[in-house]
């Protein structure tokens, strides 16, 4: 295990109707005026959006809006949102609604104090040094935003979909959890939601650090849960019980509990990020495309991990004699595991086109850091190639 | 899964030295001047005291000093700290030690600020409503009081071994974990420590509450880690890797992460405090009596459980057609477990004699509460002296 510092100070407030607090949890943290971001109607549609609302003006703290925050979050919005807050004079962002909308805030709380462009923390120019707090009320379980240290938007000059450095100072001051918001959402969407939560997870637990027995188990307990859960959610919209395991699982795959003292891997997020910038596809469509090809290309890496995954993950029966059997069986099954619940697979089945490859290298490569990424197995211009010639199908 | 708030603001620095960045974390978090609390010599021997005073002092931070403090803390200790408190002007408590020490800081933190005796915060006559922060440097892995809500301390007057009500306000600021700080700590209070940390998981995992598969698996995962970490931690001073998965289960096995949207047990917790009122023994050991006597006592209650705990705990085979067969395996391997790390499993090891059986259950009557207690099988006076006689062996 190495040295870490694990920091999580986001206040969870589980379960149905928790949001009728939204207001008195954004007075804790000491929010006097409210920028309200969300997308599309569908808060509107289930309630969300009414009681949030209503829990604001109970507690007598007036707010602004941005509305129309889109899948894959772009800068326009961002920007709309800093001055919005600058000529409203908000002094906290309150994001009702999924990742998307949860990094649209961050993003507008950092850029909002600084004197110039907000994209400056994302290219390395300015560091994140304070930031305007942001509260959730979550109603799409994948991201795991709103407990995160993280926030990835997209540049719409050179469409570049990037995160900005980790910082626990973007951390949420509060998230509202109540898993009756995400039964309504399309099975699409939950079956997307639950491949980000998996790969979060797995991008942890594919790792070359020794005597991390502790988080290996604790990252096979969350897998093992999302297994079980998301094909119930995505079948039936009243089962109450996967969506709310869904919804704790998706934020504990991703405030980094899981990865507490163990080097992560984050390949698979970094090419499914030139998928989703190219095709504008879901990102967790983009990763059941890009995270069994990446475990196929690098299996041979570390086939007795690959062998534990299968065996204490789905159960696989250990082939002792050849490992790595057993090890590409896990792999396996996770792709019909993702096919069943009805992700896609192949780029083509995402709108890709394996002419585009080459672009897709070339633009990975204006990103800082650009090549190698990746720390299980250092990933090179020739590797993505190769790995994304693997999902052609 | 029921309604839940989990709020763990604790900033955890793990790894060996981390102790060297301890004033800067005092001054992070709004320190000026720090009551320093500690037991006896081995934090001079270890090399920790004279770490944490020099980053004290290199970070300019005034220190009084507090020593003494001894296992099952007691109430002497806190009226002397909240008195030194006052009279140098402290406005930060630093523990340096395990579970006694911090829990005598956080009681020192809330009685400082509070006219009466701190006394009235246990038995119920005042509500903590603030308290001086508190900061832990980790040197014993076992009550997780350095991620916890709650804190016990033993009132002199009527030897009442009690805690007070769990509160997010007495969670520490920040806690520095070096596993190595518990290599040097003798085999029986290592074994003690594990003890502790397996009773916390199983305090929570054994409950009534439906669909919590999510966290039954976290409990598992921690479960398995100290099966595997205890015996290794005990027998080899030099393996830090025992030692460092046995830091980090504590603290997790104590955050309450485990214990999210589910009733809780606690009922060999309560028992328990009687036998180290009146005996004055280690806490793990006296739960490594009570614990599996408490086990056979509930098992018919829900042998299912039981037979869970059996099979994804200690990997015993089940028994589809007498699933009870499997229960009473689990509960035997627990016991054979606590006895191979040199535990006692009866009363008379821990000094305890049938007789006093009797006057530990009027005892106990006395606490406010008083029966019955404990969720998973509420616990009446018969049923506490029925259990406490399975410990007479």
């Amino acid at each position: 295990m190495n040295h870490f510092t694990f920091y999580s100070p986001t206040l969870f407030a589980f379960g149905d109707g928790e949001e009728q607090h939204t207001g008195a949890l954004v007075k804790r943290f000491g929010g006097t005026k409210v920028l309200l971001v969300y997308g599309s109607g569908s808060v509107k549609r289930n309630g969300a959006y009414a009681a949030v609302t209503g829990s604001l003006q109970k507690a007598g703290i007036p707010f602004a809006e941005l509305s129309g925050i889109q899948a894959n979050p772009r800068s326009g919005k961002v920007y709309e949102g800093i001055e919005l807050v600058r000529r409203e004079g908000c002094d906290f962002l309150l994001a009702l609604g999924g990742g998307s909308v949860i990094d649209t805030a961050k993003a507008i709380g950092f850029g909002a104090g600084y004197h110039g462009d907000f994209w400056d923390f994302f290219t390395g120019e300015a560091a994140i040094e304070t930031t305007l707090p942001v509260g959730v009320v979550l109603t799409i379980a994948a991201a795991g935003s709103e407990g995160s240290d993280s926030c990835v938007i997209t540049q719409e000059e050179g469409n570049l979909k990037w995160g900005c450095p980790k910082t626990d100072l973007i951390r949420p001051k509060f998230a509202v959890l109540n898993p009756r918001f995400t039964c309504s959402l399309p099975a699409y969407q939950i079956a997307c939601g639950a491949v980000d939560m998996l790969a979060h997870i797995c991008e942890r637990y594919f790792t070359n650090t020794p005597d991390v027995g502790l988080t290996d188990r604790l990252c096979e307990a969350l897998l093992k849960t999302i297994l079980d859960a998301a094909p119930k959610a995505v079948a039936l919209p009243e089962d109450t019980a996967s969506h709310a395991d869904l919804m704790w699982a998706g934020m504990l795959a991703h405030n980094n509990l899981c990865g507490t003292g163990r080097v992560q891997d984050w390949a698979s997020h970094q090419i499914e990020h030139e998928l989703s910038a190219f095709y504008d596809c879901a990102h967790g469509a983009g990763l059941a495309v890009v995270l069994p090809a990446w475990m196929d290309y690098v299996c041979g890496h570390d086939p007795m991990r690959f062998a534990r995954f299968a065996v204490n993950v789905f159960g696989c029966e250990m082939n002792f004699a050849r490992p790595e059997t057993t090890a590409r069986e896990g792999i396996a099954r996770l792709r019909d595991f993702f096919r069943a619940l009805g992700m896609p697979t192949t780029l083509s089945e995402v709108g890709g086109n394996p002419a585009d490859i080459p672009a897709m290298v070339a633009h990975r490569s204006e990103k800082p850091g650009g090549f190698p990424f990746g720390n299980f197995v250092p990933v090179t211009p020739a590797d993505m190639e190769a790995i994304l010639r693997l999902t052609a199908g």
